[in-house]
């Protein structure tokens, strides 16, 4: 029994490359007073990774060279020395690169698997990706039935989610996607009422011709030209919810992250930043119920989350890769164990 | 009896010039039903006449070539078709760069004469660049007891009563503005609680000397490397509050009205724009109920408000420069009749 570990060995300086992770081997850990030993099943990739791989503080600690890669995972209990957890519970919360991990209560949300609903839904779609566009949506945005809104990234894994959750709460979502078959799935899969390809299209055009009144709500996951694109095309006192920048997060160069705000003023606009975590309330209530809404609405068949599995931790360091060449089609995840 | 206009005879490039105007006199208009025929007594100048001389539209219709330069001011009703006005009224709004102008119920806002205010308080101090300041700090920053604020443009018209307002609120008030003798008026006159003096100091590191814990509400005039800098010494959940961005409205290049916006993120921000207009409430009751309150701190010593009267409204096209050379103490204002 070992517990296989991907530390950090370097920063990247553009990309993630698999050299940025060293593999080791540890003993697994035995659970001391109050903390529970956790075997993962699945382990989230996401883009969110890159900003913990900056040598620097971001909205969480730095992560120092040789610590374990941060990760959030799906794990079941193996053996508890806290009364809140016993063997076979499911949990999700940071488990690392790793196959084992110490987790205390507080660090974890306690997933209650649902029969129809399989095991690697709850290690993202209705966890924290769930949460980041049911949140994003509703708490940061301010989502009204009737709001025309534009989500970036709509096939992405948060996207995805985000489209979903506007249009059973009435409003009107288009979304952006690159290529045909990802186009495809966001308009067929996901429901919603239409999609620009940022590969094919002109995508300030398009926004322009799908918005003639004004994006009531932007949901932003890539930022660069698309966010400007949006921004030209906000309605008076519209909302842009920032909930990524992926286009932004490998650049370093002074243009990254630079927006114009002009329209800010003359259209009265808000844009607000936000981290999913904030959003949990006091001993994560507000995540729990949050959960338990998209577990019903997965069953109900009204909610569309699909997963790209990619099986092995020891492929973890280059699958990540995926994520920023829009090589997965779902939730990207390591099965670590079964 | 003649009225004299100065006409918008092109868009300025970059710095307004006299040449941007035309001067030619009319005949003193006769009101017809439903309208007044109201004598200007003191004529705003301010930095977003630079945002009206733009060749397109704004948060206003474009002005074209030919028409009456657009300016707000404080008239006296002379001869009135409308039961709603008489003859000795006073008046608040859009009249435009002139000595007469025909104006309807609905296109200003009354004003009641307090006897301990001069006349020149009501053109500006108390009427729109109040209201600016008051809707600003509290509608749209949400301006709480003990938060820490960052005033820029803090001796001008709006920024200063902004900071005051902010302080009688409960709020630790810095500001910044140029030079020694803005900055001494900023902490002495205006009772500010600090001050940074942008043309004499390293900005980004006196902010971040002044709020060790982080801005919680930036209330913001001026844009640029001000905003830059206050940009990276947000607390978490901060507020940006763009009031104007009078660096930027001059400068046509591609990099006017960038800003990096990752903290947007990192910190969990919320940025928002307004105009103070949409927060008049129905029939302007917001506006008259903030009017009486500005106007009693007023009287009562609480709010400090001066002005810069240049005399004579021939001397507008020159006068307007000052706001964007800095050469005004106080709210500019043109005298144009008594």
């Amino acid at each position: 029994m070992k517990n296989r570990q991907w530390r950090v060995a370097r920063y990247p300086d553009g990309p993630i490359t698999p050299d940025c992770f060293a593999y080791r081997e540890e003993p697994v850990p035995e659970p001391d007073a109050g903390r529970a030993l956790v075997r993962q099943l699945f382990l989230s990739l996401d883009p969110t990774n890159r900003v913990w791989l900056s040598p620097f503080d971001t909205y969480l600690p730095q992560l120092h060279i040789g610590e374990v890669m941060r990760g959030l995972g799906l794990g079941i209990v193996e053996r508890s020395c806290t009364a809140e957890f016993k063997a076979g519970d499911l949990v999700y919360g940071f488990l690392g690169w790793q196959d084992y991990a110490l987790i205390a209560p507080e660090d974890v949300l306690r997933v209650e698997r649902h029969p129809a609903v399989p095991l690697d839904a709850y290690a993202g779609s209705l966890t924290m990706i769930g949460l980041t566009a049911y949140f994003g949506m509703n708490d940061v945005g301010g989502l009204k039935a009737g709001d025309n809104v534009l989500v970036s990234g709509a096939a992405g894994a948060t996207g995805s989610l985000a489209g979903q959750i506007a249009k059973m709460q009435g409003a009107r979502v288009i979304g952006i996607a690159g290529g045909a078959e990802k186009c495809k799935r966001v308009v067929e899969e996901f429901g919603f009422d239409g999609v620009i390809d940022y590969k094919n299209a002109d995508v300030a055009a398009s926004v322009a011709q799908y918005f003639p009144k004004g994006i009531d709500l932007f949901f932003d996951n890539v930022g660069g030209s698309i966010l400007a694109a949006a921004m030209n095309n906000m309605a008076y006192n519209g909302r842009l919810v920032i909930c990524g920048a992926i286009s932004q997060y490998e650049d370093g160069g002074p243009g990254a992250w630079q927006v114009s705000y002009v329209n800010v003023i003359l259209r009265r606009l808000t844009i607000r930043g936000f981290i999913v975590f904030d959003y949990y309330g006091p001993k994560g209530t507000k995540a729990r119920e949050a959960m338990m809404k998209l577990e019903n609405w997965y069953v109900e068949g009204k909610l569309h989350a699909a997963s790209h599995i990619v099986e092995g931790l020891e492929r973890a360091p280059e699958a990540v890769s995926l994520i920023f060449t829009g090589g997965n089609q779902g939730k990207l995840l390591i099965k670590v164990s079964s």
